[in-house]
């Protein structure tokens, strides 16, 4: 197919509105209150542009529109790019959305050869492309911000690698480890938050554009030339789901969440450690707040924080799946709603993972505390248990049982295992040996 | 206590911060980024200078600061509400939040003595104050647009108490009903809403202030008196509680998803009934869009909308549920995540509620396909069974087999009930009279 | 209308279902095992009768069955009753739910004349009626408990009234305050939630019975009977709303929720009170257990399990907004998934109000800890401020100034605020005199 | 280490507790009754003997206990197994869990060495690996479902590869598709979900048995072997994060729920077809119920079901985040809560699986009204702007505004496009030929 010369005169719509035609009232202010996006969605203009740009190259490629038409419209383009990113474009509601207000723009700018670049294409395909887009940045943002968390959890897990503390079940001492350790062990959470971001990212990479509104287009479109313009593994086959797909959005919902509730639970205990009970860790002065009313406080409100935005996580996850719950094929207004929490969870955990990592990497730990809190709970009790069951081949149910009235002794007298003596233990066990007394150091 | 006249010389704090007397560094550029909240609570600014004019002419009341001080504050914070009002106020994030800011401001205006604003009272029981304060008010605005939404489906309702539709179950014509019958079903649903509202309103009716950080504070304040000034039913007696409860929060949040489900359940039924093969409803051109691609559409997009915001209702619920879960008391910086949930419920559900006003109000029923609908649907069969019972005296049971088989036979037949000949009836049940035919029409 | 004598003979339908008139096929295995709720409603059999026993009733005074087929249906309920109460009822998913159990039974018993009782009823009101009969009860079993655990409360507050601990504000001591005050907090919570689930109750107690699958019934039925026999306020007067609403679930929901977010908070002290480092509270041996591998443990559990108990109330509020989401009127089958997710959370509410109630009852607290805590974490830091504003009229925020640099040197020094000596205070502010030594004492 | 031969006597403890050493009482009922999971857990019974097969392996492999104890262990946990699938086995509530009643019974059947099976174990490393081996066998079986299913939609593809439907958007008629691409839609949605549920099962595959309670063990165990015969991949270095985590489950939910959402979407858009107005899905009699009341209605229970199921799986998702949120490491009771949900979820979507295919497989389509309301809907509007574009040169958007106003013209003339004659085509726009004809019919 050839273009043709010489373009014919347009009809004069009687609503403002792109889709007019046969309208013939304009909105309500509500209706356009509750319609416009463009608060929202203007977040997607880099996702938008390129996503116009792969969609005219491959235009001219095809022969659907002129090279000179393709040159003009990409020279538009570039013009609003450095508008948007100067803060000089007027974003309009009663445009709508972003797309309609870029498309806008480029007819001022180049005339009515604008509306060649919607040729092969609907606002439904163009949408799911911008955002499957934001979305695999939005997931390798994360994965590097998680990577800088693990770094300085190495770092501090390499210095504590053997600053003894209580292990904590029930948040009781149950026995000596290390801070190291215990650090660490938020690594390997976060090592699996990262493989589900990867997944997720792996997962959304194929390419809706071409899909048009629902059912494709008759125009002879490469989607494979446009699928690898932007990155994508493959184009998606089925143009329905192509328009009406949100899970990848779901997905990355959820890896938020669940990486926001692995914050949270060493956000409690950074505010638990940071108790004058516990004085296992300090903040630094740059990570605390104090009190307008009382004047000695110094608050870990970042950790707070941190563990309170799971809230928010938790609420977008749910948020998406309502909106979903239910909803027939293909697009549906519904799915409007799809880019608010996806935005908000990405820029909470974001400014999570950052928040974590400046306030432990400029935190202190007490581990002389650490070391007196391991050594006053009765922490090297199982070790003991474990003594009797190696030494004195007894069943492991029994040596539970000598070891819980030996750590009653201890209690009753108020001192460590280690300073009970050994016809104390004896009165409990008599085969009991003084090297036992090994098993009972906390170090 | 007389205030004395010479205020002594103040110290120059390190930090900039209102709190930050023994602090040493400034807070980490991040750590100010999760921290402040002046973007999202500054939209408490009426309620804070409402509470805090009602604490000033308390504390000039009770001799606490003198009159001289009081007016000054007065005239400052009532400047303050000029400014804000008029957009030349200008909101810094480095002041944290709301109250932060108007005293910062309120210091310009009219120097130190602004200082004794704060006597007696802590952010904590300020914020809470204020919040309690919005909220009220908001339940207000809510079952305000309720009640129109309500007299415009009364009006509805009276136009059509005698429009004959299928009452569905399951989605399949059940018996006949009216439209009005139907959409009367929504008055009461809201209806109850409005209890909520109410009943949450009336709750939440207690003051905090005084209640200062968590315990009170020495000076003789009188609770009564604020309470009073702002409208509170008493103050709040545990001072704890004053400052960590956020229930009211939460079942503000509750009641707007509530509303926000039985508005879901008449924006989809507008959309089924916007259907061609429905056609039982025409919305307006100013509460339908159109599409970017196939010209011929006109979309529900309003009732699609409201359908998808239950989501985010939703999901605010569960984010204020999360975030309490497992909060010590009193006050924890989690609770500052409590109001963007708050507000971003209530103006959703406001949105909702005026845009289905507008929708409704515009739309127009077509009576004739509903009743066409409802004489299809063998929506009389349970009649035709009721019949067998009064006039054949047959337990229920045995005239539901029956009718069974004689909807069956007009299935067959492609016909409705009311064309099924008499002896076709008695061939199933013999005692069958052409009585039989008043049971059968569906107005 | 007057019952005839003679019945007619019934005729044999294909399918044993009770609805199966016109299929020709049974319900495929999984079908049935999808569809079947009897598992489920089997608790509602209570309700079931005493609705059915008042609808019978009516039945009989308004000359729709005869007194003697009325006898007959009650004989053979209360016979039901009995069997199910003394567990020898036979329970057979093949029927479905606990309505169509509870009739095959009864025709069991009595014979054919067992289907005059489903005469101008539905399943649709006969359900809606049981369950609202059972989520009245349920309110009053759950306020019940709350009054048990708000006198525990208010005993250990009289108990404790005086005996003094540090008031925390993020997990760091604020300002002293008493143990009988800080458990007062949540009296004030669950007087609260008592109020919600009132609300709940009261707004619930409406008769559905007489609304039929959703449009009524030509038989001249009673409703105001039936609403009075079953302790209802009146009766739903929109029919379609009646079998339909589901929001009094959802409300009953949500006051277990809040109700379990109020007990998670005090769990979560309770918690870190029993640690060794807060050593604020030891529970009984009764309400802890041990460990497995660690004879020394001495485990919360009750309190964790408390705690962890809002998930599920939290899920179950989720479960029900979810499947209302966009559910067009009348009945629908989805709705057979409301009962579960209500069991569960009374069960679970009432379960962890009656633990709470055991464990708080048993507990021993420390008051000398307690004491030793408020002392030392600078907790009348505030008094301090405020003895500064009331003596030397310094404005509060200059004094919270001075007052930091006071804390600052105690900390340095390493001792309480009432250890510094007067010229180390007169260092930071001159005016300070030895008067200011009553402010910091903590008692 | 060689085991010795003579084991010593064992004390009698007061508490019947395995853990109860130090204990003076017994567990209040209440106490029993929240503390209690064998209800639930008992569904873990051959992870439990599997996990506990493979330690008493490792433990002879490494000496720890003697070859002849071991025999004595393995065939004791073999009986206890046939016991169990036979019904024979009593699980005891005061026995607490799985692993508790299963090692009593053990000690009923070999005696005291029995005891030396939990030797370098803790509930904490053997209900995690349990629980882990669950969820992965949970995987597979979700998995091979999702298969049945896809082959059942494939099936359905092809035979209806060109019956042409209208597309829809908003729920209105959009452009013509087919009916084999609408359901290959929700073929490429399962395909997602089945890589999730791959990536999870990946993911989880990690053992931590051997990490005991929190810290490891002193016995010289080997881990590998362990992991190895259980069929890990390895396993998990970190013993905190061993016992502590369950984001497995919390992702295994979310795929779940994400599942869940897919299916509600096409029972949704089934529940709508199954109406009369639609009518372009007959369900069969087996996947249909009837009314109790209504003898004509055949309903599509099976697809509201599955819809509304969708709400508990959502539900779940919440409970587990809710449960995990602000946790401290490492093993608290609050995760006790943790399979219940998991069960549920697993349960459910199987079920909805099944039920699905079932209900599909025997579904009847009419492609005669499918073709219908394709043809009435100006499905080819689109096409007619394209063609507009294709041959006149037209820039897209005033193609659109030319074919809004045909569309409009066809509305009033109520007649489809393409009996629109070429005049009045013309008269909107002249160049129109009549080739235009080709692009307006739907096949």
């Amino acid at each position: 197919m050839k273009p043709m010369k010489k373009p014919i005169k347009k009809p004069k719509p009687k609503s403002s509105q792109m889709w007019g035609g046969r309208f013939e009232d304009k909105p309500a202010d509500i209706m356009q209150q509750i319609n416009a996006s463009i608060d929202v969605d203007k977040r997607l203009w880099r996702q938008d542009i390129r996503g116009s740009v792969a969609h005219c190259n491959m235009l001219v490629a095809q022969n659907i529109i002129s090279e000179e038409d393709g040159e003009a419209i990409l020279k538009g383009l570039e013009q609003i790019g450095r508008e948007i990113e100067s803060g000089d474009f007027e974003f309009k509601p009663e445009l709508e959305d972003i797309h309609m207000n870029i498309e806008a723009r480029l007819k001022d700018i180049i005339g009515d050869v604008a509306g060649r670049l919607h040729t092969a294409r609907s606002r439904n395909d163009q949408v799911a492309t911008d955002f499957r887009l934001w979305v695999r940045d939005a997931c390798s943002a994360v994965i590097e911000d998680i990577c800088k968390l693990e770094d300085t959890i190495d770092t501090i897990c390499r210095e504590h690698h053997a600053s003894v503390m209580p292990g904590f079940t029930h948040l009781q001492a149950a026995q000596p480890i290390t801070l190291g350790m215990h650090l660490n062990a938020y690594k390997h959470m976060l090592e699996r938050d990262k493989g589900r971001f990867h997944d997720c990212q792996k997962r959304l990479n194929e390419s809706p554009l071409g899909a048009a509104a629902l059912a494709g287009t008759p125009f002879p479109i490469d989607r494979d030339m446009t699928a690898n313009e932007l990155g994508f593994d493959k184009y998606m086959h089925n143009t329905m789901d192509a328009v009406s797909a949100r899970d990848f959005a779901i997905e990355f919902l959820f890896c938020c969440a669940q990486c926001g509730i692995h914050l949270s639970r060493l956000a409690e205990e950074v505010i638990i450690w940071a108790t004058p009970q516990f004085k296992f860790i300090t903040l630094s002065d740059q990570w605390s707040t104090g009190s307008s009313i009382m004047p000695q406080k110094k608050n870990p409100d970042a950790a707070e924080l941190i563990r309170g935005k799971t809230g928010r996580m938790n609420g977008n996850l749910i948020q998406m799946l309502t909106v979903l719950k239910g909803l027939p094929l293909a697009y549906n207004k519904d799915l409007q709603e799809d880019k608010e929490s996806v935005f908000d969870s990405f820029d909470t955990i974001v400014l999570c993972l950052k928040a974590f990592e400046g306030m432990l990497s400029s935190a202190t730990f007490h581990t002389d505390e650490m070391l007196a809190a391991a050594e006053d709970g009765f922490t090297t009790a199982t070790r003991l248990a474990d003594w009797l069951v190696m030494n004195l081949n007894m069943p492991f149910r029994d040596a539970h049982h000598v070891t819980g009235r030996i750590v009653k002794m201890a209690e009753e007298k108020q001192c460590r295992l280690s300073d009970l003596s050994l016809p104390d233990m004896q009165g409990v066990e008599p085969k009991i040996t003084d090297a036992i007394y090994d098993a009972l150091k906390v170090a």
